[in-house]
């Protein structure tokens, strides 16, 4: 499934990573069973981007084993779907915001979401495999 | 979370499994990373059901690790959601398709899926803990 640019993405379902959908987080907790979390996120043509509290329990997750995976579907089609598995390869620690700010425009088109307080640091997941469907 | 009834499914988020919404399903793969898919299901009040090709990798996974997690999103408001993790404890060979019927019609309304002529068995999942937020 590469891709002439070098990435896994297959370009059929690149629009998923596009528009503002919702992504469902799967990650590993400490007994070793699989957790889900719907989660926004961000895509710079190369990173999946993800901001998470750091006290959260997703974030631990990937701490403790950084493989996780990505499942978005067409509203338009739910038949149509896009699962990306990758790994977190850094944290961006955000000092300033800008990605967190980023990632609430990409989905409410503002720049600031109200109530939206509490740090946040940024998950940087390079893509390793997709399945894909639709 | 415990309810009279012993289900540990809030009763705030109950209606998220009887509609005919999209759960995302976490699964853990031969090397132990995340797995994440789409899939319909049904709710009989006590278990969830999910239809899965007896070839499929999902199907693999929970045979190696019965452990697995869902969440759902409200369509009405995507920040609120049912995560519910569990396991699987029977599978149902369904051999008269009495099930999958079942789980097309909630979702389709109709009784036959064109093109579903393939095999499929149902995991039947009990919920062990959950999460919710909304």
């Amino acid at each position: 499934m590469s891709e002439p640019n070098g990435s896994v993405i297959p370009a059929s379902h690149r629009d998923l990573l596009e528009a503002p959908l919702i992504a469902h987080l799967a990650t590993t907790r400490p007994q070793g069973e699989p957790q889900s979390v719907p989660v926004w996120f961000d895509w710079d043509g190369t990173h999946l981007l993800i901001a998470v509290g750091p006290d959260s329990q997703k974030y631990r997750n990937t701490q403790r084993d950084p493989r996780l995976a990505l499942s978005i579907i067409d509203p338009a089609n739910p038949a149509r779907y896009l699962e990306v598995r990758g790994r977190v390869t850094a944290i961006d620690p955000d000092t300033e915001g800008t990605q967190l700010r980023a990632i609430v425009r990409k989905y409410t088109g503002a720049d600031e979401l109200p109530g939206l307080e509490e740090q946040r640091v940024i998950l940087v997941i390079e893509p390793v495999r997709t399945s894909s469907m639709g």
